[in-house]
């Protein structure tokens, strides 16, 4: 009999969760597990603001996946995948076609750029390593032209973010960490440096409690991010952002405009045939696709109804990493013939938002409130629990935040 | 009586060295005494090509002048230079003008171009802290976005150096150590860069002993650094260089040329109508000009010519300081009325290239020959005599090199 051939497209919370799960369910025998990735690294993709703005190093946030997967239970394939032919169960890579029994989706998210001009083309997004790290190196290049020139551009020192939401605020609070030591790296006058975020809605942040919300905007216009709240962006160019506000325009010069107000699922999910609602897999309570039972979806193409709010869950590593414990479940279950197949329910533990280094807000435990230094820990404490849950005390030790004081 | 105002234009090697001395050779009462730089700071010129490569913080190449000087004895001014009337007795400052009675020229040096098509608007230069850290971070931001381009550029990873004198021989030793680093942070295969020196002589180091050229040669070469030697530099664009070897043009392409082939004095000099061959001032012994009594030139804006070999001494930190010296004392003999002015006399006490960390060539004692890490050691010991002739122990043990092993 032949062993089932299961497929596992991305490395990220969903997809590496699944893969890490399954080799502890299956046996050598159940199964052939291979598992496709762009890279052959995971990157934390909750911690990349913080490589992004240069707080914490880019090798901090990304561990081999060789090191977290048993080589001998799973094939790790490091390709980029082209496409999905669910009717023919095939994956096209880049380099190469795989066969699949079962196809689990984790391919993750891209920037939703809503059709605004220029955007896609001038804006930074924090979506990878590499675009994380190349943020960095974007600010701090132009903070190293401006003392060069002879006619100083402040183009150069004005940093925009677009988008108010829990990137948006993390990046911000990063940068307004990093920005006095680039300054004195540079001998760049402080108060000549704009940090501006650029809001659609009246309020960043938008779910969280207000009173959180109003310590979240202190604590950052403390430390001197402007914040434009009800702009819309209307346009992007390489010298700077057209912003309208009360029907009234603004233009603000800048070299650096990063985007982090909205995400989408990978488009290869759209383009795949498979039945879709605005590019995200509605799937099943047991995170089957509706129309191929064969195909699971996990992460942020995958779609699910809060029925509390009636709005979709927003994509988090959180439930990512839950549902791939369920999906991981179910596909045992259907690989070894015994057992139930569970229905996936999303166990919130909590939110919170790092404003920097040693401050943050957030929810946990369902209502208790949490500010300040305490919240930065509880931070600290769950990017740790994401990694050990992934690799086990031998990654948290390696890659753990402990610096809490 | 009123007291003289001495004016010392520039803290570099030679101006500082000069204030430093007349400090403690002038009682308050003695003299006015003005240093003028355009920083708040002095660099180690020397030690730029290390900052410009990365492997050295450009914070430990400089320090506070106030620091080092006495400020109840030494007014100094930050302000910039733009012209001499040595006849009027005056120097202009972009806020500020100053009456001298006896003026240091030691304004430094500037890039050379020789008026090859694009090279002052597209080659970095290796000449201030500004710059160096500009070069530092233009390598390496063009590293970052290698791998977010899907057409790869290749313009990116190669680098060029022009000239292989002292400085350009010593940045691409740097160079050869830091590019493995910037490969494994970006992720880059280091088989894909390309450091590359362009000479127009046959043979770089001219003047050093042949041994000790090779020597180098094959250290850099090991370290994968290309040699176009009897290549002379017809352009440089901002997307690459043209050069001409035996009748035959070659392009390279490259977004990173570094000009370390030439400099002249500062051309302050050249405009301020003192006497002066090619730029440079001729000076007497005692280090004056040979128009004007009232103004002593020391460091790269004067010329000295070596009789053992008929050509002017090179400009290098140690005549500048050896230079300070006498000048100071001869300022001091003129101020206080007695003493002999003293004639200079260069004192060659050897020369070390540094080709990156833990390797170097030299001759000192006159013909002692050096190489490898002995020869790194007494680089180090160099550097640091220098800290110690300006400012004492104390700037010693704060910006020494010990990292010897």
């Amino acid at each position: 009999m032949k062993k089932p051939n299961i497929v596992i497209l991305g490395a990220g919370y969903g997809g590496l969760t699944t893969t890490v799960k399954l080799q502890k369910t299956l046996g050598i025998n159940d199964a052939h597990i291979t598992l496709v990735n762009k890279h052959d690294y995971h990157y934390e993709t909750t911690w990349l603001h913080e490589n992004a703005a240069g707080t914490l190093h880019h090798d901090r946030s990304r561990f081999r996946i060789n090191d977290i997967i048993h080589t001998g239970k799973v094939d790790f394939v490091q390709d980029t995948v082209l496409s999905i032919n669910p009717d023919e169960k095939k994956v096209v890579l880049e380099n190469d076609e795989l066969d699949y029994d079962y196809l689990v989706v984790a391919l993750g998210f891209e920037p939703a750029t809503f059709g605004i001009p220029g955007l896609l083309e001038n804006a930074f997004t924090i979506g990878s390593i590499n675009q994380a790290r190349l943020i960095r190196q974007h600010i701090e290049y132009n903070f190293a032209l401006y003392n060069n020139e002879k006619e100083k551009k402040q183009e150069r020192l004005n940093i925009v973010v677009g988008g108010g939401g829990f990137t948006g605020i993390e990046f911000l609070g990063e940068l307004a960490d990093r920005i006095p030591q680039l300054c004195e790296e540079y001998d760049i006058d402080r108060n000549k440096v704009r940090i501006i975020n650029v809001e659609g809605m009246p309020s960043i942040l938008p779910g969280f409690d207000p009173q959180l919300v109003e310590y979240a905007m202190n604590s950052l216009e403390a430390r001197g991010v402007e914040f434009k709240l009800g702009a819309m962006l209307k346009e992007c160019t390489a010298e700077g952002i057209v912003i309208e506000k009360d029907g009234e325009r603004e233009e603000i010069p800048t070299f650096t405009t990063v985007w982090a107000a909205g995400v989408r699922a990978n488009s290869i999910v759209e383009q795949s045939g498979l039945e879709h609602n605005r590019g995200k897999i509605e799937v099943k309570p047991d995170l089957r696709a509706p129309s191929h039972e064969d195909v699971f979806v996990v992460g942020d193409c995958a779609l699910i109804w809060n029925k509390e709010t009636d709005r979709p869950y927003p994509p988090t590593a959180q439930i990512a990493m839950q549902e791939a414990e369920v999906c991981a479940h179910n596909i045992g279950v259907l690989v070894k013939g015994g057992g139930e197949m569970e229905s996936f329910e999303f166990d919130n533990k909590g939110t919170v938002a790092s404003l920097g280094h040693g401050d943050a807000i957030g929810v946990i435990f369902g209502d208790k409130k949490l500010f300040g230094w305490s919240a930065a820990v509880m931070k600290k404490v769950i990017d740790n629990r994401a990694l050990l849950k992934i690799g086990g005390i031998g990654l948290l030790l390696k890659k753990g935040k402990f610096n809490i004081f």
